[in-house]
């Protein structure tokens, strides 16, 4: 038989077991943290009508787009997990109750051009809150609790989410008469970290015709920094100006004055308003998270207030808030820098069990009793060497061995070996299965991140 | 703007919240028991090459792929997991520790003709082990218990797993000098709970040209049925005629002596000499797994025992065992059952907080303490009338409510509503966590599937 020469695409993650398990350890650490905040787990189909998933239409993205006829059907792979909850919520919305919390964790596909860390099918981990017409400033509030927890959760502790109000925006740019500029402005402000304050102000007056005196103006702005409570009484000065501004302000008032009760750390957020995210879109407070030690990164959670999810689907007003984290670019990133905590059991196995009898009766009743406490365990009964049975053990990094000779098992116990310290009981079956459950305890205490 | 109705493509499943829950919580189970038994959790793209995923080239599945171009590249959607495993492994071979135990539960793609309770894009829940060179039968005999553990788990106590072994049956037949033919036969045999033994008999002879007496022979011998040690013991009297027949009884014997320890009790298992499952692909053990009051169902979890896993991909033997369950059409079939529990909570939150005041850090506070002690807790606090609030906790059956209006925040207290019961308490903060968490283990104690 002729043999194909197996392989993956490129740009399409596969991870080997141990990293897998770290990968899916991360997902159930998301999955248990979006839940704490009353998000309902949802999932969308991968494929839909291109008709429907690009009814926006247009846009660098659809160039990207995987979309292909089968039988007389146009579809796509979904892009990102936005689109297809706008269509979920326009099409089950008499089904739904609002404000509908909903969290996604699912692969999207992108044909962007291969390199090293970009990736084609990846894994985004959604969260937002719908509001029909309306929805209170308090959900725009909580989220920076949720990107808190999340990340800490996952062992992150040098990390700052940083926020704006896309309104202190607008209403700023429209009190200097810009707002037709705002755009351009916004992309320009964008670059300030990379290109600095000289280079802004140059594109700001050569290629958009900001006068220099607005251009001086909005460089003073967007260098407010400081505490948030110095970055809101500076920010206080520009009130009245315009009621956009105004508003905006009174909601990010709303967002730090409950970073507290919410649990968030003042280290660990910051109001900065050289963000502004995804112009034709947001509407309201938006959000960025940074590694402070890795700002190459870039934001690793990103989103904001939206005031319009499905409008090319419903004539209805479905405002909302949410944040998305590149899931896959993230954990490349964070094996790239040695930030996946080694120490974390990424064994298939609690126990390996070697069954030393040719009757595998014993063995097989120690394993289900292992099982039955909730204790992954493996019988080994290849034909194999000891030694080899052992070194299976510890190259899958298997933290007990088991051995069950006749000795053993007339004697009524098992012979177990702390693969990590050498150590080796022969108890009862109870006193091992508490000394196992004990130890794997002991081990599982650390985080999947640590920095 | 014009608006796109908007529309799932059908064939796809896309749940409620609700049903979601359940799908999520069945999802999790199969993940805790496979892990059990020492499966590491795999993921593959749903895109590969086709040139690679086709390997095998031809027959009906093929026809079913959905294929396309990507710029220069032949791309097809994954049809099952098991070809993608093949590729894994074969890909993977230097970096993996055999027997290799994995489990992966993924979307996979089937452009079947749309018909109720027919998926095209549909959840298969996928475990194998897999030897190199050589594989014991222990893992054969090991399958069984997984099985009843994963449905027992589930809920689910009146199914039944049948076994049997396709070195059994091929002996058999060769025995007969029908080695030829056994495919056919086979096939025929398979038809027999829906034709009858008469029909079978009458395709034998006349599609078949098999002999009346063999047909009677073949006949007699599938109709074997009883308890395993009656069977097993009527199978007794075939050995010698065919080596293969004589291993294949072995085998048999073997893994049915280990049920018990494996915990299996015996009215959940079934020799079943009828069963033969993919004839191409299966060599020793196969398994079939049947809801007793729902035989229309068919299996909901099959598989067996292979010889080569990746002939396609590389030169090594790779023998293993592994079984499937469909779970997007099992989840259907529950749900038109009414065998899904409507009593296990599938509320998005365990707590909605009214916060009856305007300033809400002690709302937000206690919201936080609820997060902290792993209770999903949701802050209601949109431009609604109580009523409507209620109603919102009501519809989504969140369990508790929890009122906080200036009385209680001066005096220490929250007031808590049971919504199933109507019963209120004040208590503090402390105690009243106390009682929910009392309240939520009552009632999550049910499981998934009732019957």
């Amino acid at each position: 038989m002729a043999i194909k020469t197996p392989r993956t695409l490129s740009g399409f993650m596969e991870l080997l077991p141990a990293p897998q398990r770290q990968m899916e350890r991360i997902m159930e650490i998301l999955r248990e943290t979006y839940s704490l905040y009353g998000f309902t787990p949802l999932d969308t189909p991968v494929i839909e009508s291109s008709e429907v998933l690009l009814a926006k239409g247009g846009g660098e993205t659809e160039k990207q787009i995987y979309r292909f006829q089968k039988g007389d059907a146009d579809l796509s792979l979904r892009f990102d997990l936005t689109v297809p909850l706008a269509k979920y919520v326009a099409l089950h919305y008499n089904d739904l109750t609002f404000p509908f919390r909903r969290f996604q964790i699912g692969k999207v596909y992108r044909g962007e051009r291969a390199q090293r860390g970009r990736f084609r099918e990846f894994y985004q981990a959604d969260i937002d809150v719908i509001g029909d017409g309306k929805l209170s400033i308090l959900n725009e509030a909580e989220i920076p609790a949720i990107i808190y927890r999340t990340f800490s959760a996952l062992g992150l502790k040098r990390f700052r989410i940083r926020v704006n109000n896309r309104k202190i925006l607008n209403g700023f740019y429209a009190s200097l008469g810009l707002t037709e500029k705002a755009g351009d402005v916004m992309r320009t402000v964008d670059k300030l970290e990379k290109i600095g304050p000289e280079k802004v102000r140059d594109i700001l007056t050569e290629d958009f015709a900001v006068s220099p005196e607005h251009a001086r103006e909005i460089l003073f702005f967007i260098s407010i920094t400081g505490e948030n409570r110095e970055v809101l009484a500076r920010l206080e000065q520009y009130r009245g100006r315009s009621p956009l501004f105004d508003q905006g302000l009174e909601e990010l008032n709303t967002v730090v004055n409950y970073l507290g009760g919410f649990g968030v750390p003042a280290e660990n957020f910051a109001v900065d308003l050289t963000i502004a995210r995804g112009l034709d879109y947001y509407t309201g407070t938006v959000y960025e998270t940074v590694l402070l030690d890795h700002p190459e990164i870039g934001s690793i959670c990103s989103g904001g207030r939206y005031d319009n999810l499905a409008e090319y689907y419903t004539e209805k007003q479905l405002p909302g808030v949410g944040i998305s984290i590149g899931l896959t670019r993230l954990f490349y990133v964070l094996g790239e820098q040695g930030m996946l905590n080694p120490e974390l059991n990424t064994a298939p196995a609690d126990v390996l069990i070697l069954p030393m009898t040719e009757d595998l009766s014993a063995a097989i009743a120690f394993a289900t009793e292992l099982r039955d406490n909730g204790v992954r365990a493996q019988l080994h009964c290849e034909e194999k060497k000891f030694k080899q049975k052992i070194s299976y053990a510890d190259k899958l990094g298997i933290p007990y061995v088991i051995f069950l000779g006749e000795d053993e098992i007339s004697a009524g116990v098992v012979a177990c070996k702390d693969m990590l310290t050498g150590e080796q009981t022969k108890l009862d079956a109870k006193a091992t299965i508490y000394r196992i459950k004990a130890g794997l305890d002991a081990r599982n205490q650390g985080s999947v991140i640590r920095e």
